[in-house]
């Protein structure tokens, strides 16, 4: 299994709303076939689909929880990114679960949710950089 | 805020134990800091993380689902391809929740659960090439 992630995909419960709420945040969706939304990223697609679709097409039994155990992250170049990008969540129906702070590592970050509970870290996190296409950069050790 | 995904963690309630999955898996470690395993992948990268820890972090409350509506893709070349990957993951314990099989979209593909149920499709998709990098080049419309 080579080391990539080709594609997250968020299951919804309203799908018009959830595309919606990552338009708002300024996202654009590269390609829609009936009611799946992809979303070009930097290399892997963010995709949005039905959680019920979702669900059965995957073969899992869906209990309808919010949180299953996994956490998105975008990191951005300045505290104030972090600040403006919550608010945006905020003003857009999104859960803030966390509000913008120093972070143990040193760095400054804020959670939101989307209208789904999919949570989103928002981070500034000077230890690790991003290159020109806003991918982060690990350090060597 | 960009269209960009930083990093993916998946909350791990045995972070050896899951660690010692993906590198069976053919994964190898970028950087490890204190019990967190950071996994250069394609732009992105997949972090493993204890899931308690992660819980905290976020501000999330966990009831200790074990599917909270996401779901990864890892988009291969080929249909046997799809199939040794499945096989990997169920000789390493991952359960399968979808036999290797036809999809509704032309496709070829099955699904591993990783031993914290973070499910993986395994997907060859003769509709979404892949670039020299491995990333999915969606079709213009």
């Amino acid at each position: 299994m080579e080391q990539r992630l080709s594609l997250v995909t968020l299951g919804a419960s309203d799908y018009e709303r959830a595309k919606a709420f990552y338009e708002a945040l300024g996202w654009s969706v590269t390609l829609e076939i009936e009611e799946t939304a992809f979303f070009r990223a930097n290399g892997c697609v963010l995709v949005l689909w039905a959680r019920d679709k979702l669900a059965k097409d995957t073969g899992i039994s869906d209990d309808g929880a919010r949180w299953g155990g996994i956490v998105l992250a975008h990191n951005v170049r300045s505290r104030e990114e972090v600040e403006e990008i919550i608010e945006q969540a905020r003003a857009n129906g999104g859960e803030i679960a966390r509000e913008p702070a120093e972070t143990f590592y040193g760095g400054y970050s804020g959670v939101f949710r989307d209208l789904d509970g999919h949570p989103w870290e928002v981070a500034h996190n000077p230890g690790f950089g991003l290159d020109d296409d806003g991918n982060i950069v690990l350090p060597v050790t």
